[in-house]
């Protein structure tokens, strides 16, 4: 498997079966060692900035199949392990995502660990030491994880919440790394590459944004992800007016503050003053 | 399909399986272009100011099947995607109205989307990035949505709950629109149209309704809806004084303070002394 | 159907299959109209004051079976709309009282709403607007309310809970009346009638719960109560004393505190001294 | 059938099959009356002062079965109720104690009513008005009381618990009467009755019962029962010493506390002393 | 059967079949009587101080089968009395614990009882007045215990916790008594009794025990109990080191504060020096 | 079995079968005398220091299987004990961990004791004293712990939890042990054999990890643990850069605050600095 990333923010030609991904440093090779050496890995970082997708560009590259997780406060252990279900003659057990993967010797990514219910993350200690195992404490099945399983878990430490931290335990068991948003060049470029504008209104689009991020006292429980951007752009690209796309898009998702809101849009509106 | 609707405010003959519904800005054409690139759509606003209404006579517009989630305290994931039920012989999937929604390519509205429990607003990231993917963990079964699929979901800002709102990084992946109640001209068409009150009945009722809604020192949970301006118009269509049917449809269901009601009240009788 | 009620308090014949109700004010013509055009009602007062009565009244005048439910902290919506039950050879579904009562077209009143659990009170919203539908998540079924199917709600807004109250999205949906104790010559008449005393003992027992209804520094929970009324005359032709009548009725029911016993004794010693 | 109590206090001679039970006052009158009328009746008294005793005298007395339920914090609407268990071919319908108590026209006796979780009390409100009816809303059937079918509810007011108490909607529709430790000499005549000693240690230890329940700057939770006389008194017939009795069933069950327990051991050997 | 115990200290020769427990005061003869006159018994004292012993000695002593059960935070009702299974044809009924022991006529053993639901200590009411009945509500079964049935609880009144506590109302079912570790010259020929140590030793243990129990400004949770110095002396009965086995059995468990575990180690030096 | 541990900290040919553990004191004694005299193992230390390979050590060195449960907050006593399955014509049993440790005359592990539900903790109780039993309460059996059952539990004491605590009546039953991170010529020697780097990198990235355990004013919930310090020498030997491996594998998994993170990296530069 040949790399075909490139460090600069070159974009390669990417064959169709591996989603695109545009590396920002050497997330790529420190990802490809975690799941050479059986690392578990943690990756941080904001919503909206391209986690899930590196994760999935990954798993494609490295020609493993991907299992991914969206944790949430009701997801238990019992979830990722698995359950009896009543069947036609008696019950039969039914794996979970998490072990399916380990079967398959697939990359599991559990999407936001700390949504998940405490039982959850404990469940993993054992998969995330030198004895890579699950047990399975209802059936008593005991499953060695292939040498090509790999667990991958993210979220966002700049999302605050008193109830819900990952345990100092849990995180010393994985290798981690910090995403954030792109370099303009970078962002730029994925823009593009997502919506189909034309690369001058992707730049005037990373421009407003820029702005708005800098923004000062303005207190948004999230900064404005590339995501949001792609959603205007598209909406430009149907045919929208681009001060409203940028309403539409990156405004109202992220205040329902008349203030806060106002501020906002008079930097969209004067972004696009010709 | 034609549009049909009059952005200026003029009723257009409709046919009678399009519900009716009174365009006041650009809603209808940016719900058509979220439709048409696929871009999930969250609507803020008040209760009673024609959220529901809208969405259904965007699905008919648009000819897609409409399925609507009221949300509530217990609503689960499972509630939305579906569970194991017993059957004859054996266990059996039972769709939930989500599951429903992504097979048949339908228009899926949650409703109030921050009364849910949180889990089953995170079921629905997947479904609103580029991936557009359920995947159903029970069954291990993962839906890639048809184009014709559409996540819509409301909620009302000004009824602040300390312990609901919706997660940040949920919010981020909707395209969002704000509905506010609609101004004279367009609610007296629709207190009309609705009850079949004369025209001047229905303009006295929402000249009522506007001294209410800017009555200083008034502290109520939320402001008069349109929905009550034709319940008054409905009572008062069926002998009711209209005294009397304002009280029983816009002051008793808003307050049980005396003191707000006595104030309410006398704004009322004003409004329809000789 | 005639009227049978007369507002001016006179007491009508009834007829044995229409419980007796004694009108204070329109509130029967309220009742009536809101049936006609399809309105949900929500009826507001203190314990006791007769709401259940008035409700099964109007449904015996109107003609229409009556299916009630006494709310509490536990009842869900699964409760009113419905669950699977376990069956010979396969689960069946259980419809709940609500959808029974939407199936035929009967008055559905849900006696102390504000207990419910929240998941019971937003799963009336689709029935309570212009759509007048029941949705049945479990089954994906979803029901039209025939035009004679009414929803009738009640709550006592003086027992104030903090942690429970009608929100303010569901309280819109209602038109709304507020009952109260009925003046002397009316409550007089209602204790004669369901007791069997004299009118001069109803009258003398009146008096004294309307002396007691205005001390002045007692704190009680709930105010003497028609009811409470009706069990002491009971009590009374039963051959009790009056005044130990009216201590087990309208004493302690309402009070453990011995200092408010002794002070509303005190009023009731007064009320019968020769 | 005669009256067998004596409201002057006398012993009557009593048959076998109806538990002794000492009148204090006219408590006996007003619970028949009450069942004559089928009027609920409530409780009120401390621990161990005969509530239990006085329901089961007064069901013997009045010919009818008793179905007696100790409340507790889990007791929920389905256990008065009932609820559905599968059996060999479907599932079937196995009645609650409350439901049996209808079917059989019972005395039904929920002792500390107020331990319950709160869906059972409000399952009582239709029971406890004129209509008397118990609606099973997961069977749909709805059962009309027979005549001699009567509520008894019993709390006690002294052991106050901030969470827990009798809703005053739920109070309102009882008739009510308070019970307390009875007079010495009624006392002095149950502990002999029950535990068999001389009249003459029953006396003492009533004496010594009564110092402990005056003793200022003692911060019991319950006070000394009748209940524990008899317990001490029973010791003391097996040959246990008098104050080594006394410890054991007034001292030790009553305080943890080093400090209280002195004073009331005091007390008693003060009581014993030659 | 004899009298096995010496109240003066002694130690009996026992059989092989009745635990051995050396007696401190008259709590045997007590245990007896409440035995023989059907009354309960309420154990208090620390933890390791022989509650559960006693309990099992006496059990043996007088010919009863013994149930225990250890209370946790969520042992129900349903966990002692009993719960419906499902079989090969139908549900059947599968006794509890304390069912079995009313069955059986045996000593029902509750061991930390203020752990379990209240619904658990509840459920033990009627049981423990005058009735000894066990209604079974799930079943409408009601049990008639047995003469030799007895009920035994125990808890540590000393471990105090804000949320736990047995509720008045059924402490006073009960005759009480209270345990403490022994008087050194008990508690030494119990230490070499069970670890099989040199009495100079288990006397040196003692000591130096009875010195860590008095030490000042020491905060632990709990003293040092009689089992941890049958740990320690079977430690050095293995061939460990005196001072290291009493940390590892008198100080680690006790405490994982380093002050507090070094005070403790001091004492234990100096109790050792030569 | 010869005792193949080196207290001085040699390392000594292991058989293949029996895990690589490193010894810093007289654990492995304490272990084994524990195991022989029957009592049960509390091992008290900080995440990533080697309890858990302790355990898998001492377990192989004596022969005996060993059972790993990995405790959370929903471990309850029914996961660790056993409960009813549904199969072809009727339930039957199915052994929790526990259980099948207690049949097997296994040694059970229970990780992170503090983590699981109460309930847990006190089902051992029985297990912990000189009784050895199991009681099973769901089916009524009541296993006898064989002679090679050893019951260890472990948990961090560094790791604060204001809910969560061994209670002291729990921890009263174990001997006790503390683990601490080995000295740095252990440690050094672990790295080595665990990662295969070179013993320089190993003792440059012990000093490292000593400079930032060390360092002042950094509020870490963790220490850098044994275990993260593999991984960076696992990273290095794939050929990561030694600086870049140390913060993904010491840094980032540790800490979400920039100005902490900016303060571990300085100390690491400056240790690789040439």
């Amino acid at each position: 498997m040949n790399d075909r990333y490139a460090p600069d923010g070159r974009v390669d030609v990417m064959e169709d079966s591996i989603p695109f991904y545009q590396p920002v440093g050497q997330e790529c090779e420190l990802f490809e060692r975690a799941f050479r050496h059986r690392l578990p890995l943690l990756i941080k970082g904001p919503t909206g900035c391209g986690k899930t997708r590196f994760v999935a560009h990954m798993a494609a590259r490295l020609g493993r199949p991907l299992i991914t997780v969206a944790c949430h406060d009701d997801l238990t252990a019992a979830d990722l392990v698995g359950r009896h279900l009543i069947g036609e003659s008696q019950t039969y057990w039914a794996d979970g995502p998490l072990t399916r993967a380990v079967r398959q010797g697939a990359i599991c990514y559990l999407d936001e660990i700390v949504e998940a219910r405490k039982d959850t993350t404990v469940v993993l200690h054992p998969l995330t030491d030198d004895r890579r195992i699950l047990p399975i404490d209802r059936t008593g099945e005991q499953l060695h994880a292939p040498e090509t399983f790999m667990l991958v878990v993210s979220y966002n430490p700049g999302y605050q919440n008193l109830l819900k931290s990952l345990k100092p335990s849990t995180r010393q068991r994985f290798v981690a790394l910090t995403f954030d948003f792109p370099p303009s060049a970078v962002e730029t470029r994925i823009v593009t590459h997502e919506s189909g504008v034309e690369q001058a209104m992707a730049q005037r689009l990373v421009e407003v944004a820029q702005r708005l991020r800098r923004l000062a006292g303005i207190d948004l429980d999230e900064a404005i992800s590339t995501r949001l951007l792609v959603y205007a752009a598209n909406l430009i690209r149907a045919g929208c007016e681009p001060v409203m796309a940028c309403i539409a898009a990156m405004v109202e998702p992220l205040t329902d503050d008349a203030d806060t809101a106002a501020a906002l849009k008079e930097v969209i509106r004067a972004g696009f003053a010709p």
